[in-house]
């Protein structure tokens, strides 16, 4: 009883969704019954537009494999896109039951797993033999079912070092200071919050920290700053892009340049913080936003979180095997105390178009910081290097372009 | 004839401004003629105010000098500071003297080589018996006398590495799009080019590249994208934050925002780009600024570099030790076909207050991309990766708050 598996990408890129797509093609590998994996370009996209590689051509051997666990982005790229019409699901159970696709394995965020959702659900209905996977990943840690979500790790990683070496560039001049870091995170500030990591026995920075979770007031944040200028020389701070106030508002939507002209890409939310501090303190204000570093930044990548996204990829394959479908792979800590996870599974109901933020008992009272509580939870996701290899002093990366020649 | 020495740090740090300290420190420790090695609090300003400490208390071992050499920033702190009046002069021989000084290390960029000039002149008019040696560092590689400087190939191997991982973060989407990556360097533009040495077998981007060396056409820029964008999906654009139009004028001063109500800061280079763009072309247009991260992601830093970085501080002393005076420590490339370079001297006069520009033929002829020439001269300075100390899952890097308590 042999047959084939596909696999697709979905969402926003992280360092490791690569890894868990490493991990599929490596279980299919050494799975006798599969006779090949195929790979969906651009999503659900592919299947629906006979976009499909086989991906047992591409890595034939296990040096590509293991680039391909460390490379940023996403191999077989990616797609925004929700099922919706009965002619979508009829073509895409058309083109599994064409190619004898007996597993489908989608790794993505909130938005896939609705994908997940209404695929698994189709197949009951109709009596389609297929199982359906879903593989969590996005950098914003806002899944419901799992303990943490694989990307988390190394974006949190990438996100406490740079913040760390932000310290290390202010601190230089003995002059008053306030250096404002926006980081992603439209409802859930689990990425903002990572930079509490970067304090250490001589870094007390980010020394406010500011979440979605908690309404934003203006007032109160210029009276932190204030404040803690009469401290320290220099104030360095942590904000999520989509702090809100309580009429839940983005801040970044209020700018003066909007409010008469519209222009809201001239301003994110530090650069909106910076003018409102620039006239309230007379010192010095620079505001830096992280961008798409934080998801991509591959060459600061967690191992912990590398591995663990790879594990779940190899596990989607062994749940399916054992007639799992409707569900998502998850991640679990069954202790507190020492960091042992264990991989599982969540019925897809429970995990899909849901944003999980952060319990508001790890963020200060007054909003403006973590609890230790949370730093327990976080620091050992973003433990070990990432083994990336160089090449001529750059990082070697799986080839973007390596796909195109093998379309089936 | 036992002595002391005196280093100090000076301008905007550097991954690798560290490691000169490290080796200045190293060299005096086992120079038996010296016997202690002084540090100025926030460079010359140190002097002037009394702010000095023994760096000998603090780097008994050479496990805390490996780390110094691996740290971001200065530790020493820094200062913008011109030498003008003969009060000044007086003050610094006066602490020389004092503290029995006969070599000055200043490790800085064009300003700090402005001090080293004339401390130089003044000790020789005054017959003072103190050598003034400048220990070039800039990520700007804008000085004269010396191949390229210290801090340069980290800010490019980390310069470098983003833009690759950016195009993964950008061809994943099948859907046209615009990215613009604002890069240092208000005059010269050594770290914009630097994005060139992303492209690899599958990546040509960055696809334009614009440097403050050749003015600047927004005509020709949004014909160069408008074209671009036709014969592929993903533009990815570097920029130097100080390009100027034809008549001098910096492109980032000519925001709507600032015209109309002054507000200079809402928009940076890239930003204004981004918005020309979008009037321009009907797709995805997103701004990055890599900001100080660019001078301080030591996690990244170039083996090369650093170690570089280490050896012009090794001969700072071997110089001064030999009666040199009035000198910047420079590195040489003997050979352009091999990279064996050579670490020699350089009379100040020729490198203070000058600034070194890309030359004309490394740039195309329309200025939008550098030639295969300037590849083959930085591509050897990125190589190499540093060896950083993990600890938790964060670089271990040198606690900046260690000298308060040295204090002489």
């Amino acid at each position: 009883m042999n047959f084939n598996c596909i696999v697709a990408q979905s969402g926003g890129p992280t360092a490791a969704i690569n890894a868990s797509l490493s991990g599929v093609i490596s279980a299919c590998l050494e799975n006798n019954n599969i006779n090949t994996l195929y790979g969906s370009i651009n999503g659900i996209e592919g299947i629906l537009n006979d976009n499909i590689v086989s991906l047992y051509d591409t890595f034939k051997n296990q040096s590509d494999l293991d680039i391909l666990k460390n490379t940023p982005g996403m191999f077989l790229g990616s797609c925004r896109f929700k099922l919706s019409e009965e002619d979508q699901f009829k073509k895409i159970f058309n083109v599994f039951s064409t190619h004898n696709i007996k597993h489908f394995f989608y790794i993505g965020g909130n938005d896939s797993m609705d994908t997940v959702l209404k695929l698994s659900k189709y197949a009951k209905e109709n009596n389609e033999d297929v199982k359906i996977i879903g593989i969590p990943k996005t950098v914003d840690n806002d899944l419901f079912g799992t303990d943490h979500t694989p990307g988390f790790g190394s974006a949190a990683k990438f996100i406490a070092t740079t913040m760390l070496e932000i310290a290390h560039d202010t601190y230089i001049y003995n002059m008053k200071s306030v250096t404002i870091v926006e980081v992603m995170g439209r409802n859930a500030g689990w990425l903002t919050a990572a930079t509490a990591l970067a304090r250490n026995e001589y870094n007390s920075s980010p020394d406010l920290i500011y979440l979605p979770e908690v309404p934003f007031s203006t007032f109160n944040f210029l009276n932190d700053v204030k404040r803690l200028l009469k401290e320290k020389n220099n104030i360095i701070i942590a904000v999520s892009e989509g702090i809100k106030d309580e009429n839940g508002k983005y801040i970044s939507a209020s700018s003066s340049a909007e409010d008469q002209f519209g222009h809201t890409s001239l301003s994110g939310t530090a650069n909106k913080l910076e003018n409102l501090v620039k006239m309230a303190a007379n010192c010095k204000v620079r505001s830096i936003e992280l961008s798409v570093l934080q998801r991509s930044a591959m060459h600061n990548a967690s191992l912990t979180d590398i591995n663990e996204s790879f594990d779940v990829g190899v596990f989607a394959l062994e749940a399916a095997s054992k007639g799992a479908t409707g569900k998502m792979v998850t991640i679990n800590r069954p202790s507190t105390s020492d960091y042992n996870p264990t991989i599982g599974l969540v019925n897809i109901e429970d995990v899909a178009n849901k944003e999980k933020l952060i319990p508001r008992h790890w963020i200060n009272e007054r909003g403006n910081n973590v609890t230790d509580e949370f730093i327990e939870y976080i620091r050992p996701l973003i433990v070990g290097e990432a083994n990336i290899k160089y090449n001529n002093g750059l990082p070697l990366y799986m080839n973007i372009n390596h796909l195109s020649k093998n379309v089936i």
